[in-house]
């Protein structure tokens, strides 16, 4: 049986707290927008630590940053830890900078340790995962994988009309090392964003793979009119229509339960005014399940179900498919890697799927990749108010420790 | 039994048509916004049509137009009957028209009929009624009957800042004919703005009052959350608990069937994304019914069969009451009159409660008042392609002379 690591834990939550002195917000938040003033200085104090701990720095053309530890083996790929250091405008301490710092936390532990491992370590910080600054989100990560072409990620430009290669110019951290190298794997901890840890009481999930997403778009048409003059039986009242729909596409969450969900985030009414029957109104479905048969399923009920409804009332009914985003099962060795280690921690623990999209996801397509949860307060992230327990931080940067130490382990058996 | 009096069809038909040319839309709609040039150029072709008739012309300080033919006895306070000529941005041929130039043909008739009368009779053309220019809708019979303040309808400005003080001088029809002078009674024929007359295959209705109007604003609150990480149970939707709220309200239409009308016309999602589980959303209600009591037991129901769902659900919930317009009965001797008219012409017809505003309703609290509707195509109006049957704006015209000669008899007695 393998020996069991520890992390140290204050250090871990000192860093984590020394971060968030960087961009912070009056009401205890973080704000660090992709490639600005802000986010440099978070990088800079990472690296700091990083040279420090005798890591090296490198940067590839979309300023993705790289700490690399070298192994006993420099021409074997590196194991690769890591998540982002930017924040949504009025963020919160961990979202990202959680893996980011574990990562340093391992490597530190693995020198003081004099753990040498066959491969060399790296520490990813990818740029602009928010998407807060630059659309689309989990943009270096697209990049670095191939998802998203490099010009078109230099030339997407900020709500002020800076473009990323001026940003990326401007913060100096540009440089050459090459998109879609080779990664022996990718571990990414970070906190759940949502309250199903919390909830169930357990320190640690072990992330199995991202849910699939499929969006829809509905348009549904009746008449507008008087509200005034028309009686309730001549009327084809929109509102009423898809107030009857969202209640049938909150029983298909339930039919689909407890793995689909189901939100109506955006609806509007077209010409609306008070005293005027809503003739025509969108609204977008948002439908999220573990595994890509059952959305298909979901997705084909919507279609069946919400016609029920128009056909009856007399409405019509458009829906399209904006975007679907099949499940992605993250790498079974990776997988069992973190369940070998928490399992050797002893630490309680549960599989979860990702309901958020991560830089994991994208790296899913490039190498063996897998995430390790922690809880978060409240299931709140993307707010100021975003916390997560010193205990928790801890018990979750052990799992990665010794998740790195089996994959390494592993290879070098 | 009393003379059947009739109009001429073709006459009313010809200059309903020849001031439908008059703004005219590319749609075949008319666009003569309250004031405006247009507006000015349709008040001077009626003001020219009522010098051929023998009619003298005054105005009030507010623009409210009155064409005047004398009376047996001038010192009794006039007869009127009117409506506006201004209309909607893309407004159509009839609404208002009608009942201005319904009254120019009753006096058409009378003259040519050599039928005197002891009072004066009036025909008035209404400032803005529409309320697209100037807000409140309905403007000018507000000033005239004490309800909005000279001044503050003076003061009032349009979307490019021109008041309507400025409006009227331009125009030159502002005049010093007293505001809340007597009128001995009023009579406006009107498009029904609905269905109804059209669904019944009746060409009037004896419009027997104003409905009730209860505008409420209601605000709900959940939790705002991530879309893919927050499990269905965990989950306070906002919008799941509107779509329930908005069909029960519409149930409560049904318990109020058929005179209670309930419409959501507009509802918001605050900070609105496709991914985010709606936290908070207003939504406006409107409930009609042609009784006071019945409207407030409609009132009661929301408030308590919202909370229940609220309740439910573990949303927050707040109603408020935006406005409360009282149902608004028309004058009994008025309403006779009508329906004598009507029975004395063999017209099909049946009682009807005006669903819409109209400048009739404010003139019910200054003197014996009344309505009378015909159906207008598919109930359309504020349309461009509103439109109405000749045979129908020729039987309600003939409607209204007779009921004004009840009127004039039923004084005269």
């Amino acid at each position: 049986m393998m020996k069991v690591s520890k992390v140290n834990g204050e250090r871990l939550w000192g860093s984590l707290m020394d971060m968030a002195k960087v961009g912070a917000t009056e009401r205890g938040g973080n704000c660090r927008l992709a490639l600005s003033r802000e986010d440099l200085a978070g990088r800079e104090l990472f690296m700091g630590w990083c040279r420090e701990a005798g890591l090296s720095i490198a940067f590839d053309a979309i300023g993705n940053l790289f700490a690399r530890r070298e192994g006993q083996d420099n021409s074997l790929p590196p194991i690769v830890m890591g998540s982002h250091l930017d924040t949504q405008p009025k963020g919160g301490r961990f979202d990202g900078i959680y893996g980011v710092l574990s990562g340093l936390e391992v490597v530190r532990c693995l020198n003081e340790q004099g753990i040498e491992i066959r491969q060399p370590i790296e520490i990813a910080v990818w740029t602009n995962e928010e998407g807060a600054r630059f659309t689309p989100a989990m943009f270096g990560s697209a990049v670095f994988t191939g998802i998203l072409p490099l010009q078109t990620a230099l030339d997407a430009r900020d709500a002020q009309g800076i473009s990323v290669a001026e940003a990326l110019a401007d913060i100096g951290h540009s440089g050459d090392l090459p998109l879609q190298r080779a990664f022996d794997s990718y571990f990414e901890a970070h906190i759940e964003q949502g309250p199903i840890l919390e909830d169930n009481g357990l320190p640690v999930g072990v992330v199995t793979g991202g849910q699939a997403i499929c969006w829809l778009d509905v348009q549904v048409g009746g008449v507008s009119a008087h509200a005034g003059t028309t009686p309730m039986p001549l009327r084809k009242d929109a509102l009423f229509g898809v107030a009857e729909m969202a209640s049938v596409l909150e029983s298909i969450a339930r039919d689909f339960a407890p793995k689909g969900l189901v939100t109506v985030g955006q609806l509007e009414i077209a010409k609306s005014s008070r005293n005027t029957i809503p003739g025509r109104i969108n609204f977008t479905v948002d439908l999220r399940h573990h595994e890509d048969q059952q959305i298909a399923a979901m997705e084909q009920a919507v279609y069946e179900r919400l016609q029920i409804v128009a056909d009856k009332r007399g409405l019509s009914l458009a829906i399209s498919r904006h975007w679907l985003s099949p499940a992605t099962p993250f790498d079974a060795d990776c997988v069992a890697a973190v369940r070998s280690a928490v399992q050797l921690l002893g630490y309680p623990h549960q599989d979860i799927v990702s309901g958020a999209g991560h830089d994991a996801i994208h790296l899913a397509g490039h190498c063996p990749t897998t995430m390790i949860f922690i809880p978060c307060v409240g299931g709140l992230s993307h707010n100021e108010a975003e916390d997560a327990l010193p205990d928790d931080v801890r018990m979750g940067c052990d799992v990665l420790l010794n998740a790195v130490l089996q994959r390494a382990q592993h290879l070098s058996d």
